[in-house]
């Protein structure tokens, strides 16, 4: 098996956005294919996974990972298929997931890839809910948030990838769940199909605080962060006592050019003696074959479920992402990039 | 044993304040000595103590201990000595550390009441360094911050009644200490008295963030905070990975008039995988003797030690407690009340 082509198609960082990225920010190009080196493999992308982190890459800023520099291929997580090897372990065929960026093929070392069972789920599942998405949602909510049965559980971004997730995790759990969203149809969705007890639509409803309030009428014990700004502060202002707070994203913030300003808020934490916590998945790194074990029976169980938003074509990814950020997308935003 | 007056004097709240409190807010009063029932004893205030947790208390607002009534004696911690009691237990003469308020004398009943030893240290004590200050250094500290040898601690007001015994302690588990106060002469008194090895008055540094982080280039492990605002902003952009961050007050926030605005920082959380915590003794209540063993036992070795500031005659704890939240004190505050 080998390439169709000799020629690769990158989408590179063509400059740092100022606030909210756009199309110019990126270039996309025509390279030569890439080379196999010995104890390498030759992986043929077939969905690319958007993710907010990746905003926080393109600025030239201190971080837990990198910045992408100027006129290099933008990161992200993909899932394809190996179409050169010589290694016994990762043969050509095997379907593989990794971080191998915004491009069409990639060399990689094995030990940098994770081979995937198509016949567990569609493949793209190891970039959503069976890949950093779901394990993202099952470790912050199981450890940092330990939600209790009877707890009130509120979730912003509650259709998104993680939130989606996190909302059904919680619901299994025994908790009472309240989704954050921002259009009608998502409402719904978390509602009839991810089991979620409330909905709020953050663009339609007047007073967010009043509205959490409403539908956490004894606080809130478990807050799962996606999204910071408003949304979080109208929870901050609902805590239940010993509230767990878990800080996942803060995708409201990523476009901001400069730090955006609200409510001073520790008076609240120290009142409710709650907890706030910072949560990155890649800490988890050990514990990856737990999680993906719980969420695979679940899934083949049917107790969670997952939903996609497939775009076409990598010339597609930087105006898909650039959507993304805006909450343009409804369910796990994938690339496909070429048929499986 | 017996009053050598029938009259009691009692501080009440007059008003709630707008800001910060006026002496307005307050109205001292003369009312009739209080009758024992039996059960109860009487007993003469000797000294007040004087906390920034009480400018919540003059607020009608939810929190974790009730509003003051109009009109109602202002609470706080005393120590005063049993002058009347037909308790075997706490006989008259009997020292004792309770919640009895700005008053001269109160009649209270033997379990809401501490007996203090009068040998063990000064009886004022049993309000600071062996007391609710002590105890909230100790726990907080201990059980939140979870300091470890060589972690850069920062605290702020730390020449204050909690925050002189956080850095003591802190040093003691061979941590570095950085302290933030408002005062050369405080500045000075934490870096020869209390040991700490850095201390930055926010008053005349131009650069808060900057000036964290010479303090701390490796980061902040944790930042004991009891001010909030500002500090705490600048802490925020300075912490390493893991920090604790132990929220034990915001008196930089509590005359506010309306909630005060600042960056939105949790982004900083996220990507240090830090953890905020709110933190109030009382949490503590079944651990207390465990705290004070230790804090008599350090206190008794000279490896702690503490300042206070006394104000003498209940008469001045209405313009005192107003200086205490401009941070005009040195040390903790305390108002004596009648001589032991």
């Amino acid at each position: 098996m080998g390439p169709k082509t000799n020629r690769n198609t990158q989408v590179l960082l063509a400059r740092r956005p100022q606030g909210a990225p756009t199309e110019k920010d990126f270039r996309i190009v025509e390279t030569p294919m890439p080379e196999t080196r010995p104890g390498t493999v030759l992986v043929q992308n077939l969905y690319l996974s958007l993710d907010p982190y990746m905003r926080g890459r393109m600025n030239d800023a201190k971080s837990y990972i990198p910045p992408i520099e100027i006129e290099a291929v933008m990161g992200g997580g993909t899932v394809g298929k190996v179409i050169r090897s010589d290694i016994a372990d990762m043969p050509e065929g095997a379907i593989v997931e990794g971080l191998l960026g915004w491009q069409a093929f990639a060399v990689a070392k094995p030990k940098a890839l994770r081979i995937v069972d198509p016949t567990l789920a569609p493949i793209s599942t190891a970039l959503g809910i069976l890949g950093m998405p779901g394990l993202t949602a099952y470790f912050g909510l199981l450890d940092l948030g330990k939600p209790e049965p009877g707890d009130t559980v509120v979730v912003s971004a509650a259709s998104g990838a993680v939130g989606s997730i996190v909302g059904q995790i919680a619901k299994r759990q025994g908790c009472r769940t309240v989704g954050v969203v921002g259009t009608e149809e998502k409402a719904r969705y978390i509602l009839d199909t991810l089991g979620y007890d409330v909905a709020i639509n953050y663009q339609t409803t007047d007073n967010l605080r009043t509205a959490i309030r409403d539908a956490a009428p004894d606080g809130v014990n478990v807050y799962f962060d996606n999204v910071g700004g408003p949304v979080t502060d109208a929870v901050f202002n609902n805590l239940a006592l010993r509230a767990r707070i878990v800080i996942c994203g803060q995708i409201s913030l990523y476009n901001a050019s400069r730090q955006e300003m609200g409510p001073r808020n520790l008076t609240q934490i120290l009142m409710t003696r709650s907890r706030i916590e910072g949560f990155i998945v890649f800490d988890y790194l050990d514990r990856y074959p737990e999680g993906l074990k719980d969420l695979s029976t679940w899934l083949a169980n049917g107790e969670i479920t997952y939903k996609e938003d497939i775009v076409d074509g990598l010339q597609n990814a930087p105006r898909t992402f650039i959507g993304l950020l805006e909450g343009k997308n409804f369910g796990k935003q994938l690339i496909k990039i070429a048929e499986a």
